[in-house]
């Protein structure tokens, strides 16, 4: 049979994965070099890098894949290098070792497989478009890969209330293109739009660019459609703006990481396509003149402002040297993208070239640039939308996403630099300014325990200390579950693992994420 | 003592709150009429009206309000007579037999009241403002109403990112002037602004005449503190516009109706004042006018529309009657309020005159006025917002706050004209209509049986066809909670009593509301 001899290879890679016993704590074996976007070989698996040890889930056996092939002939995935994939996030920075890719179409095949996991005693690890940033959409160890790929479907569109509903794979970009051609728009955007997917954006209550404009998905988000860990499915999929009939249960699901359940559809509410888009590309000689910037445009663009983000000269400097990309706008130590979307392009054109005139006037940025058509602002958006692409190019990044009084925002990143020094290559910061979301990345040429440790604890207590969030967008996921307590106070927290208990007694639902737990102390 | 003295009243009083056992089902014996705001002595205890069983909670001792003096001198109400306000619902539709009420000033108050409770087994009834529509507010029997009243300080607000925090039992209305004289608003409005607190806003997720423009509180609370049923606070006082450091325990206590927890403070975040308000007050000649006008409006004022209110004559006519109110718009079966909120007024002026030549035009509307000054503006939106208080001067008022897809938002309502014919008074639609949200209100000189059976389940049944909801936003409370299963699965409904169990494990947060419960199934 196919599958036994796809898994008999996967059988071997796996044993390649599993390392020596390592010490308590992070390992100091591991060196872990990352170069751009090479074979995922190169990545060091999450077992072996971190201190964690595996909870004794069942293993995956040939009687377990000869289930998943009768139940979806064809969308079972066991080779090695078809796996390998799945395995390894978008920044190259975690690896797990499942052998399984599960691909269901239907929420009822969604259900199947998680009873019968629930039942065995499988751990599964719910992937979208696998673009996270924080290791939560991939395994840490063999957890089976529940993929929402072929879950692609939209259900329904109504061009009355603007309420989308759809399954959990529909790829952002699609469904924003589906939209734009009946006059409306998704509520969210974000850098890695043309792979990530609807039901992994609600599991992570990813934020982005539109934030400021449509606010969190905890507002847009209508309905879900979950499957909890047992395979009950759990219907809230309703398609209602106001909905007071009890606890509001979808909420629970939105951020939580695939912890508690897999999101199977969504309901979310769209708002229609702006007739008119402006953006304006400015530098600002310092950050109190970024922030002012931001209150002024603020109070003169009122309604029409849709973003207003921010990036340092390092910044810049990297997209332009790692991809090619050159600004109209130069030689300053800030740049900001200021965007407007408006019902007509008259008034906003006016309300924009008012604000910039006072701008310029009052000397808050010293040069810029404006674009009405849409080849411009895609080129403009590309340069701050890209950084984060650029900086894979410079080796390791050690990614931290804080949320943090709008006015204290720069100063982590002037910390961190003087702390670090030499020591780190580059340490850049940019981001969603209008929500006190700060996108912190320091780079080095190799993940080294050394950097890391100068970096933390130091940048999690500098957040508690302006009472700031540890992650304002990106969620835990693997890579920040154990510094929850910097944002949550211990309540909170056992409140939390109440909630997982309830929900998913056995922990079979991607396990090792989003929450500490005290059994995860050692090794593989 | 003076407590014991007022004690021995409050007992007397309760002996004549406590009926005969009644028969399974609504009690036939209850006269219940109920004549404009009268004294609440009219007003059926709720425990006679309504076939429910006491829960085994302890009962009030003389030892326990001596507890509550010590623990807050001159803040605990025992009397008969000041208590009585605390007992009857605004509607005076339902009416508890509590006989004291704690208002306490601090969470640490709360925490002990609670503590001291869960100990003791006594049941709780948190009260804010006391404006709930569904019974949510007041005691069903004897529980002790915690009334958040002296819970009334802003704790800070931040210009710079318009972030709100303060204490649960703060007036919206107080909130909202505080806010004007720093240049920002409320989120949120509603007809009760005058009285009710923003932690019964938050509790039963008030929605209201903004949420078309401002979103849900979903999305504008940043950030709770909860006191649990054991006493223990959860401090999520967050004040940060994005925080994904796991589950968003925040979202479960909102909606929730006081049955989960007591929030005692709210971060809030909260948007400028705008610069130009206008609004438009119109006339309609059918409901499919009413709806096409809606599409125009949406589509040519775009982002500044903040509001779209539909009411039909026969509200007119009662806010006339009985108000005295007078409107420069007549002879219409059904009348808008269109308003709009922005930066500009001229940009602002120049949409909505546009819009309203086309509308005019194109005839999808008759006869209209507009308003930019402020006095106009209150008296129009006056109109409107005081059908609720008109409808009470009718006589009894069965009330439902239904979400429906738009397109069918008015057909209940003639519906059930013709369902009821002569046996009603009236019936009468309202409501937010650019969020699907009806407000159908059917009056008669006094309550009945007969004439409930006619409209219930009849109205749930319709409302489930359509998918709708049978709460858009006031919630179960008391009086809807036996319906849930009209607008959430059953696997939902369960889940929610496991939230529950694991909250309030001796269920004493808020008994007899919200969620449907098998015990309660006979008299008191």
């Amino acid at each position: 049979m196919a599958s036994t001899a796809l898994w008999s290879r996967g059988a071997a890679w796996l044993r390649s994965c599993r390392g020596t016993a390592l010490q308590r704590g992070r390992s100091r074996e591991a060196p872990g070099v990352l170069r751009g976007r090479g074979c995922c070989r190169e990545v060091v698996a999450t077992c072996e890098r971190y201190a964690v040890r595996r909870l004794p889930f069942a293993r995956l056996a040939d009687g377990d894949v000869a289930f998943f092939e009768r139940l979806m002939p064809g969308r079972v995935v066991t080779g090695e290098e078809e796996v390998k994939p799945f395995n390894v996030d978008w920044l190259k920075s975690v690896r797990g070792c499942s052998q399984l890719v599960l691909k269901p179409q239907t929420t009822a095949e969604v259900s199947q497989i998680l009873r019968y996991c629930h039942e065995r005693n499988l751990a599964v690890n719910p992937q979208g478009g696998n673009t996270g940033l924080v290791g939560g959409s991939v395994p840490v160890f063999d957890e089976i890969i529940l993929s929402t790929a072929l879950m692609n479907q939209i259900i329904s569109f109504d061009k009355v209330s603007g309420i989308l509903v759809c399954q959990a794979g529909c790829v952002l970009e699609r469904l924003n293109e589906y939209l734009e051609e009946q006059g409306f728009i998704m509520p969210l955007d974000l850098g890695a739009k043309g792979s990530c997917h609807i039901g992994g954006n609600v599991a992570t209550n990813a934020g982005g660019l539109r934030l400021l404009r449509y606010g969190s998905l905890r507002g847009t988000v209508l309905g879900l459609e979950v499957v909890q860990a047992d395979g009950s499915a759990l219907d809230c999929l309703t398609s209602l703006r106001k909905d007071n009939t009890g606890y509001d249960l979808k909420q629970l699901f939105i951020g939580s990481e695939g912890t508690l359940g897999v999101i199977t559809a969504v309901s979310i509410l769209c708002p229609q396509k702006p007739k008119a888009v402006n953006l304006a590309f400015l530098g600002c000689q310092s950050f109190a003149k970024v922030l002012e910037t931001f209150t002024t445009c603020r109070a003169m663009l009122g309604e029409i402002l849709s973003a207003y983000e921010f990036m340092d000269e390092k910044c810049m400097e990297l997209v332009e040297r790692h991809l090619k990309l050159s600004s109209p706008v130069t030689d300053s130590p800030f740049y900001v993208l200021i965007e407007t979307s408006g019902s007509n392009s008259t008034h906003d054109e006016e309300k924009l070239n008012n604000f910039l005139e006072q701008a310029m006037a009052s000397g808050l940025v010293t040069d810029g640039t404006v674009a009405t058509d849409d080849k411009k602002i895609k080129m403009l958006w590309s340069l701050r939308e890209r950084i984060t692409e650029a900086l894979t190019h410079e080796g390791y990044v050690y990614k931290y996403d804080i949320s943090l009084p709008v006015g204290k925002l720069y100063d982590l990143v002037t910390d961190m630099r003087a702390r670090l020094g030499q020591s780190a290559k580059n340490v850049v910061g940019y981001g969603h300014l209008g929500d006190g979301n700060l996108h912190l990345n320091i780079t080095a040429e190799s993940y080294s325990h050394s950097l890391l440790d100068a970096i933390e604890p130091f940048v999690y207590e500098w957040t508690a200390r302006y009472s700031g969030s540890i992650s304002a967008e990106h969620g835990l996921g693997f890579k920040k579950k154990q510094f929850i307590q910097y944002s949550k106070p211990r309540e909170a927290v056992v409140l939390m693992q109440q909630f997982k208990a309830m929900l998913d007694p056995k922990g079979i639902l991607n396990p090792y994420k989003t929450l500490p737990s005290a059994l995860e102390s050692s090794t593989c």
